[in-house]
């Protein structure tokens, strides 16, 4: 279930696995802007597509591993992950990772999506972390005697994601910390908790920058500003509980995260949301440092033993902390729909037809909140329903 | 043979199969607009080219399979199928396919393109289906009784191919109906044919469509028009035949095709035989309705009892059988140079050197009906000679 | 190691072999234009990149095989080779290959990444043959009995590289003879050398094209020279030389490679260094026929009977024999910093971990011919330091 590892451990010549995941959808109105598998076309307001087609090639020594995935789907083809992996002989508590792999922060970013039982990560997730990897190394830890419940990582990346060669020379780090206590409680409880930091930055092109004040932004503008460096930090700490009692089993997972995301204003080209995403070149326009928050709440409950699961989940992403509701928009703010706050309550079903096959429908509630904005209604209609079947080999 | 389907469907794990076609093509002249493969570059007559490059992944179970293939050339990676079918668990009689596969119209656009006699699907196929595949889902039925020799499809589709999330808000239908009788007449004669309905839509994304009468096309404007659907429907008949003589196997293989297809006027950015295509984005320009028809003959024989065939083709596509010959091009008649007619004549043979290589020459004769056009000439000097090499694997 | 080939000519049903190179590169500095793994982004000075992700697939019968690599990185896939080869099935001797394959010129071109000390290939051979590869067709011949060291090849390919279908109507054409000894003096010398002829064409699509004289460039207007020939020349001679000694093998490798290369002149649009490659596309503006000269030697000592080597390199690209230093930029000579010389000298370190894992550390020092010309440095800032971690699988 972590995308930081080949299919198994265990030594193997090259194994080939992958998953297959095709969709329709259908949205509240057309054209709307979604994370739950990319905008709808202009005038489209449902759609069937395949949403990932992963093709994952890895092969495990004694000592070594290397993973390469591919996902192919109605957009292109692009490389996923693609690292080398070394452990150390004689304990395997150190391992080194190096290439393009997922970003080692909280639970969400490196679980895979061909075993996560929600059809998408949270809003927040995919704007700060777009597709989750980066090329850098990454150095774990794990104790095989009495700390065995840790883990411990450490990673430097290009912070401009999979597509990029890095478009600044400054690095990114994130630094890891997991507990995992499988199997208490006469084995029907199991736990897992955990806390991340990620410290980097985003140059500024321009030479205006916006610091973020209670109820806007202020103007900060130099010729030294070109090339100035601001804060990209974070903070997260996450929760898993899972319990297996007689009804079925009932997992609450949980994730937090709050920081400093320099983006930069929604303009005629960006959408609101896009504006304070995770760029993977260098903006042309002036950065906005905002911050941020975000969290989500997931709960899946088995219904009795049967090989169907319930699932709730509900998230919020907001990009800008200091500026609420009504002052988004007013004069002299700076403020524009790249401020605006979003909830999403979704519902649903999974069934788990065999251990291959999954069959999910999902509907989705988007709300945000009422701001001055005139280009950003009430409540923007951009719910969407998935119906999903995919198959894991 | 048919690409709706994984390499066998006898159980078994990841298989990995494909093929790969070369070839040298010669044009009769440089920058032609060609189906053999095509378009020849503005200054070039001759090439060399990776006609299909392809890497299919499949698994079965007892009532799943997967299919995943990756297309590869010059021109890039496309994913090229990518579905999942479950098999109704006692009969199999029913399946269902969910992903990205062959439309399941008619006889050549669902048959591989790696045992196909010919190099090419005729001209109409690649115009109004173009890549053969699109989204969505297909529910299909084969009895194993009494009416064995039947095979009933029906799916529903985006109707925007195999590149795109769909760009409209209505879905396409598409119905088959297939007999095959398989070794009558002592083993000697195998026989098949079937018919086929295609139902959909295109978006008008302005304010005026055309309609078209007998000698040309009338304006429609109106406000309203934006956002329009016109009718995208398609009507198909095929047949084949085949008879194990003393001779050699001689194979006779024919489909017509007929309906309404919405297209645009040909423009200085596109090129008439274009005009016509199915697209897989909104089309910015006006809509014309058009009235098409299109067929083609394809023979086979085999020379005695030798790996070598003589294959001979005819295939005709008229993209608007309102208007003929010299009234394309007069004035107010609102016709350009996709309104234009093109025969096809091929002829060559192929040379099974084993049931992995094939070796092909191939030379086709296009020609197009005289018109007012001034862009069009008489005969457009576009023949092409094809010589390939094929490794299935 | 030779990539005109599969990974074993021992018959085999299909193999999947590849390799992945991950490194983290420091530029003197940031946008730096550079053959060490492309050019830095415009404000970037480092970075981490997956430098090559190669998947290769092939497969073996007695006579024939198939061969079909991607290469997928943070850039993009593409197909790098793609290509059906036959054998004669006595005794091998000739054999045929056609598709997409590396061109058979030289050493350095068609020995695979994969394999090679040095971490690129030198910048002469990037230049004039663009990632190797082109399509077309193959003849080999390597005599069993007496001649047996001899390998002979001819090839004729498009020109125009792996991604294009050819811009153009004439044809290129490569021969090569290559002799090879091994183990000669007790079996610890071993001795190869070759040479190569390069015969082309780049077509002119302007009017006026420039060709090199003593000291500068003369221009040739006429309207006839739209679609005008000029010949792309190259010829090569190359020796490798292996001693194993007690201290550990020596290795010495060294080509040479001169001719006639039709570039352009540099632009705001094309970096100085990128005038003289070859082009995938018809080059849209006025032609510069060069005379070109470039060459390379490699030095590998391993340290010891270690898994250590030192790694030594020299490769010099004199993109215009007819023009030097100071003649550069001078007025009325039509010379940019398109014929500006580059001497580049690397050194490191090799540690074969495994027969599958090898870690490279490379410094290269970059130095450029001083000139006249006012955006050309006396010596750019542009040398790079390497670490690279490779895994072959």
């Amino acid at each position: 279930q972590n995308n930081n590892a080949p299919s198994t451990y265990d030594p193997h010549e090259i194994a080939i696995t992958g998953y297959l995941q095709t969709q329709f959808q259908k949205a509240q109105s057309a054209g709307i802007t979604s994370f739950s598998g990319g905008d709808f076309s202009t005038n489209s307001d449902n759609r069937f597509i395949i949403r990932r087609g992963r093709l994952k090639i890895d092969r495990v020594d004694k000592y070594t591993s290397i993973v390469f995935q591919l996902d192919a789907t109605q957009n292109g083809l692009q490389l996923m992950d693609a690292f080398i992996q070394l452990r150390e002989p004689k304990l395997k508590e150190f391992s080194f990772t190096a290439g393009l792999f997922n970003r080692p922060f909280g639970y969400s970013i490196v679980y895979s999506s061909g075993y996560r039982d929600f059809p998408e990560r949270p809003r927040v997730f995919q704007l700060l972390m777009p597709r989750e990897r980066d090329i850098g190394a990454l150095i774990g830890y794990r104790p095989h005697t009495i700390l065995k419940f840790l883990t411990l990582e450490f990673a430097v990346v290009n912070g401009s994601g999979l597509t990029a060669r890095d478009y600044d020379s400054k690095k990114d780090m994130i630094g890891n910390i997991a507990f995992k206590f499988d199997s208490l409680a006469g084995k029907k409880f199991h736990i897992g908790f955990g806390g991340s930091i990620y410290r980097g930055y985003v140059r500024s092109g321009t030479k205006t920058y916006y610091n973020s004040t209670i109820g806007g932004f202020n103007a900060n503008t130099s010729d030294d500003f070109v090339g100035k460096y601001l804060d990209r930090n974070y903070y997260g700490a996450n929760t898993q509980l899972q319990y297996d009692n007689t009804f079925g089993k009932t997992a609450i997972k949980a994730e937090y995260i709050a920081g400093k995301q320099p983006g930069v204003a929604s303009s005629a080209d960006l959408k609101g949301p896009y504006a304070s995403q995770s760029f993977a070149i260098q903006p042309a326009t002036n950065l906005y440092a905002r911050n941020f928050s975000g969290y989500y709440f997931w709960l899946t409950q088995q219904i009795g033993k049967t090989k169907l699961a319930a699932i709730v989940g509900y998230d919020v992403y907001d990009p800008n902390t200091d500026v609420k509701g009504m002052e988004i928009g007013k004069p002299n703010t700076f403020t524009t729909s790249g401020d605006v706050k979003y909830n999403t309550l979704g519902y649903g079903l999974t069934y788990q037809l065999s251990n291959r096959l999954k069959f999910t429908v999902y509907n989705e509630h988007v709300t945000n909140e009422s701001t001055s904005l005139i280009d950003v209604p009430n409540d923007i209609r951009d719910d969407v329903f998935t119906t999903r079947l995919q198959y894991r080999w």
